[in-house]
């Protein structure tokens, strides 16, 4: 028998042990594996959580789960950094094998816990940490092996994908959007961490840890937020051919690594622009095996807890043995990082402008002069106040000189308000 | 070091050899594993494959590399039953661990092959079979370990998939569709096995005993091709807002498994509506995780060798310690399975009726004898022979009924030819 001990009893926390518990025969039958959770730990033992538990089985003192003997497993689903950091650090110090849906904690101490694991041969699972039950992590670690890398996009939060995808199907406002998601139980009161691009940055750095065998910090990815996207540029985006998602991106090209998380437009073509709702999905792109799209339910009690007990089995199945595998994904490589200022990519800029001839040749002046030429322009009809939206799209361009271009054309008596760009993200490399 | 032995150096076989050779340093870093190429076996020495090797590691006869008691594990990638089988066979029972990309021979043997796998404590990998690179037997059989699984849609076969997206897009022929995909190597000189359904049945078949935990055999599965598809039914599909898919499909309600490969209908909404060209798909329900898709490229050299590859480097972390998954994936439980008169669902059917007041009448009224009501009806305008299509979708229908009823107004004087019906598969269960 194998035994799990489980931190936290919260929405993962009750997944994984209902499927433990219902599942314990179907996993035996599939694998050989008997495997019961025996201790849990949560600081509120107060709450109806409708389950009922056996005597002594539930404990206010997580030190009760990670110091007792008989736990082969040890699965830690508090989320955040501290205690969590210190529960799996000395679970691992007494040779336990550790199973973590924590995305924040492996973003900011991954090197840490990984040579803690490596120095006490001890595993660390994270399937449930990216993309919900979707198994993300094992087809990039495994059954990628034999390629390299080079680009991933993912769509890697349910939250804002379900209110950009509101915004792109029922052309209500971001706050709107944000409002139905709260009530539906999609978003949190205080929905920074999934709005402003944090939460998929966390699992961005993961991916890339994973994928690209390189050491990246959350400083290095640059992240941005949707919550000052507005009906008129996704309504804008259809017009031209495009969806504005939420998009982690991670390029690798000619040895530099570009890591950012920020709302762009993707083509309708791309199997990522399908990608609605509370669903996520990661596009991988590997020498050999070429493109590769993993789409799934990124959150949930159920799923998450399905990607927990994946692992669980996964690490039972050797743990009898003291097999774990033969490396812990440290990185072998020092990448150079590329910084927002350097990569060439084409846009979408929309500009409130006053209704008169010239106009239009003074903003692309401008923008020649920073060297950003046009692809394509869609003026519309003339509005009651005589401002018009001048929407553009570019060709490649810098993001530093974009930024200067569109200052200089910002402070044009013509222009009103601060205009607005969005990346275009092709989805090929 | 792990060795590796080769029998088969076709387009599989040298995918695979050319990954384990060009990143074997690659490996080697991700997992610590050195694992190398000793021999390889075809019958063919003579063709120029654009590789050099090593003197003395090639041979003709396969069993130099069978018996080579050096070698760690085989790999099979000469396709067919025989003499494949005996080759894995034979290799079990010399305690070898074996990796095969044979569909058609797991297909037809899976409970002989495995049962001699599970009595010498070997291990066959078989990622390459279904999908080509896309890692979907580890997603199912390892990342949805804790769930049941009673749903799966797949786009299994890239040389039908890949006609029925020209037809779809260019209006033109099976006929032209097909000459196209043999000009570009997507279909063989006799495309039969691709077009009638074959391969993706077998395919499949795997996934079927995989993921339902059931015996199924190759006269289990319903399978019909897309050779009788004509552009005018995919006309009408658009208008409906259905895609036509060979799509593989098997189901699971109240302990009835249902195991189809047949051309489908499918809304553009669903994911799988997008799957176009030569690439795959799997999309798989599970009770915890809910909705999975993974997507990627289904066949070729370099997708199809990373498959084989990511088996090897799974089975060599493992095979030093003697350490095999511990249960092989035979049936754990009879199910019954149902054929293809019992089950209902929507169909499309088109005929060819006489442009005269009174057709439509009759064929509902025939339609209704037999309990088949329709959704709706889409009939165009005049034709200069007399003769129009009438389109029709029913609402659940069980198949036979459907067939008399179409046998029935097909030998009415007022309709033209044999009738077209297609299933509609809505995607959710």
């Amino acid at each position: 028998m194998i035994s799990i001990g489980i931190i936290g009893l919260g929405t993962v926390g009750i997944g994984t042990y209902k499927i433990l518990k219902e599942y314990n025969s179907l996993i035996k039958q599939r694998t050989g594996l008997d495997i019961k959770v025996v201790k849990i730990a949560d600081i509120d033992l107060e709450r109806n959580r409708g389950l009922s538990f056996k005597r002594g089985i539930l404990t206010k003192d997580a030190y009760e789960v990670i110091d007792n003997p008989n736990i082969d497993i040890i699965v830690e689903l508090i989320g955040g950094i501290q205690p969590a950091y210190d529960y799996i650090v000395r679970a691992i110090r007494k040779k336990k094998w550790v199973v973590t849906a924590n995305k924040a904690l492996l973003a900011e101490k991954w090197d840490e816990v990984f040579k803690v694991a490596e120095r006490e041969h001890c595993e660390i699972g994270f399937e449930a940490s990216v993309c919900g039950g979707i198994p993300v992590i094992r087809a990039i670690r495994d059954g990628l092996i034999g390629n390299k890398i080079h680009y991933i996009l993912g769509i890697l939060n349910g939250t804002s994908n379900y209110i950009l995808t509101k915004m792109t199907e029922e052309d209500v406002s971001f706050n709107k959007a944000l409002s139905e998601a709260q009530r539906l139980g999609f978003a949190e009161q205080d929905p920074t961490l999934d709005i402003e691009g944090i939460d998929a940055a966390h699992k961005l750095c993961i991916l890339t840890r994973l994928a690209f065998n390189c050491s990246i910090h959350m400083k290095d990815i640059i992240t941005g937020g949707i919550s000052k996207i507005e009906p008129i540029d996704i309504g804008f985006a259809k017009e031209f051919g495009y969806r504005i998602k939420l998009l982690a991106v991670a390029k690798e090209e000619k040895g530099m690594v570009e890591v950012r998380v920020e709302p762009a437009m993707i083509p309708v073509a791309h199997p990522m622009s399908t990608v609605n709702g509370v669903y996520n999905a990661t596009y991988v792109v590997g020498d050999k095996i070429g493109p590769n799209l993993y789409y799934g339910m990124g959150a949930g009690s159920d799923p998450t807890g399905s990607a927990v007990v994946s692992d669980i089995v996964d690490m039972a199945s050797r743990i009898t043995m003291k097999n774990p595998r033969t490396k812990v994904p440290l990185s072998t490589s020092e990448k150079r990082i590329r910084g927002g200022g350097e990569s060439s990519v084409p846009y979408y800029i929309r500009f409130t402008a006053q209704d008169r001839p010239g106009v239009l040749s003074k903003i692309s002046g401008i923008l020649a002069k920073y060297n950003i030429s046009i692809s394509s322009v869609i003026q519309k009809g003339r509005k009651e106040n005589g401002h018009v939206p001048i929407v553009m799209l570019t060709h490649g361009a810098i993001e530093k000189n974009l930024k200067k271009a569109k200052t200089e054309i910002d402070r044009s008596p013509f222009i009103k308000g601060e205009s607005v760009h969005i990346r275009i993200e092709e989805g090929n490399l």
